[in-house]
């Protein structure tokens, strides 16, 4: 029986939400889905987040991930915009544990220490990282989808150090 | 056949989130549950994002409400309330959008307007003409309950404003 371990990276928002299942195989990780889900600006609020939610959760249903990984958010962007990516992956992280994976929220610097070798590269180098640790002709579309393989390859980076030292928050 | 109609208000947090379910009765709104649903800090968020759909959706479910009445958030609070605001009522919206409800977020002028019969209205007072409207023996506690109750009030109020004008947002 061959198992496989699967983890869901996260780029909330409401309009646009990352997404991307990482498969960690011996030769690697191995992107096996990628995109972004979106929402429309002119339907109401409340429409989108239930359709938001049924997309991640057909995802965590398809893939059965074994944890979803989330970049958290900084204290330094607006009201408007926190609210937005609050609503996105409060409904992710809900959706996560009621299915019973695990859940581990990176900050930002985590993720491009990680990915890129250190905290203060750039999202461009991330993103490059990102191509080249997946093997990929081009980088990743949109940039959301990139973002969201970024903090999933960091959820794998950093497994051995949660094995060492239990599981994080 | 008695029909029952019921609007569900709800003072969004994730530590603390007011309820309020209100029957529209002939002879005036009538609260029919009324309370905060809590989480504790202690817990990671996750576990605490999903023990709260877990109980929105059970209120949902027990009392089939026609709409869920929000407070929309005002972007003079913090990023961090913001965060925290937006992650319980993102769930909240979800789960009451893919139940069938309608949803209606209403500024807190709106709320005050309603409940209390001007936008100026101080909290205190708007609590007071919940309990009087509500024909409560004392003001509902916790605050957050109270919150939750004006909300409900406030969609009943608007019912007549929003057949003229069709539903808002």
């Amino acid at each position: 029986m061959v198992v496989h371990m699967f983890v869901l990276g996260v780029d909330p928002g409401v309009s646009r939400c990352g997404y991307c299942v990482l498969e960690a195989r011996t030769t690697g990780p191995a992107p096996v889905a990628l995109g972004v889900l979106t929402t429309s600006p002119a339907d109401p609020i409340h429409q989108r987040l239930a359709e938001l939610q049924a997309e991640l959760r057909a995802l965590i249903a398809e893939f059965h991930p074994e944890a979803l990984a989330v970049e958290r958010v900084l204290f330094s962007v607006n009201v408007r915009t926190a609210m937005s990516v609050g609503q996105a992956s409060g409904i992710a992280m809900a959706e996560a544990a009621t299915a019973g994976c695990d859940v581990v929220q990176y900050s930002p610097n985590q993720v491009k220490e990680a990915v890129a070798g250190y905290g203060g590269a750039s999202k461009e180098q991330v993103q490059l990282m990102v191509q080249t640790l997946l093997g990929l002709d081009e980088i990743p579309r949109p940039p959301d989808a990139a973002d969201a393989a970024a903090v999933a390859l960091c959820h794998l980076a950093m497994a051995p150090v949660r094995a060492a030292y239990g599981a994080g928050q």
